[in-house]
């Protein structure tokens, strides 16, 4: 399988890429606008999993191949250019490929952050009303600190929730998701729940501003 | 402490009733807008707490008397039901007294249950508009199942959120929830981010039900 990060050279692709390049045999590919600055952090991941003595290959393109080779395309990038983003690789995408949204759009005020979910709902929604026909698009990886997910020598012990309409896609990213040593996958429900799951991501940043001791907050649901 | 359940004879206000008479000495007052049953449910919480060898003095009033004596006034009633109850007991209620709010207010569709906060911005922010000024609001035990907390051969091993504007208010009802075994409190912010928590309810429904094995699903932040 190949997997290809959209925005991976940013927070939570390079958590999402360092994990997935050390705990499975899946093609990790990083993609960027600009393709240098993908090769580039893709040969830093490589020397990071290679001082851990992890031989994994990580390819780095610009976003539109990095698109055209993977069968899943998860758009870590910030909220506000989820839809561009996925405007930009609509021909990159086949009817099989599976378009993964974990972005979550907050504000933040004097109480704190705020969920601030774009009109269609959610981003995920936004994300599959911008997808080309037949486009599978999951919810996934929303509740997750990067931080905590980047950090290798960090155990991660927390769940994803894996939102979508199709049932195979939302398998398949929940399996790829408990690839990741620690990490459970749950089910939420149909995309048109994903806000449910985008608001945790303000909540949990708030618990970690205004409780001693914690940060990098994860959730887990038993 | 004398702590009162408004509404103390249904799931929520059952499950607190009986955890606060187990694991502390609080005086627990079950309040009902019926005083004769609201009796009738406090004997039933005695006879079930007497069965595990527990003597608590569990006492049932109507909710205005019930408001008068207590010191923490949970508003363990319907969310439609919450601001129509403040108004109710608004004369018992005194400026050290804390409110708190567990109420969430949702509906359910095909894709699942969705969070459909007041106008206020959630349910606890509703309460305070309606509460007498002075009087401080507490948001706190949304998230707990009521039938894991209901049924005492469970353990609890899950957090709760408490938000509130006013520090000492909040950190009672703090403590008030971690001293019930099991439970954990973290500092969520001011009230006007309980939209976060009361959203984490249909969320966990939502997980309950599409996934196999999970039900009366709590959380925990780590």
């Amino acid at each position: 399988m190949e997997i290809a990060l959209l925005g991976g050279t940013g927070d939570i692709g390079e958590g999402l890429a360092l994990r997935w390049a050390r705990d499975t045999n899946h093609t990790v590919v990083i993609g960027s606008r600009d393709p240098e600055k993908a090769a580039r952090r893709a040969d830093d991941y490589q020397t990071l999993l290679a001082d851990r003595d992890v031989a994994h290959n990580v390819v780095g393109l610009g976003n539109e191949a990095a698109t055209e080779r993977a069968d899943v395309v998860v758009l870590s990038v910030p909220p506000e250019y989820a839809v561009s983003t996925v405007e930009t690789v609509a021909d990159g995408l086949s009817e099989s490929d599976v378009l993964v949204s974990p972005a979550v759009s907050m504000n933040r005020d004097a109480a704190g952050f705020h969920a601030t979910p774009p009109k269609a709902g959610s981003v995920a929604e936004a994300v599959a009303a911008a997808a080309p026909e037949g486009v599978s698009v999951v919810g996934a990886f929303q509740t997750l600190a990067a931080g905590a997910l980047r950090n290798l020598d960090n155990e991660i012990e927390s769940d994803t929730i894996v939102t979508g309409d199709d049932e195979e896609a939302t398998a398949l990213v929940a399996s790829l998701a408990e690839e990741i040593d620690g990490l459970g996958a749950l089910y939420g429900g149909p995309l048109a729940v994903t806000d449910l799951v985008e608001s945790v991501t303000p909540l949990l940043i708030n618990l970690a501003m205004n409780n001693d001791g914690l940060h990098d907050l994860g959730v887990r649901f038993e």
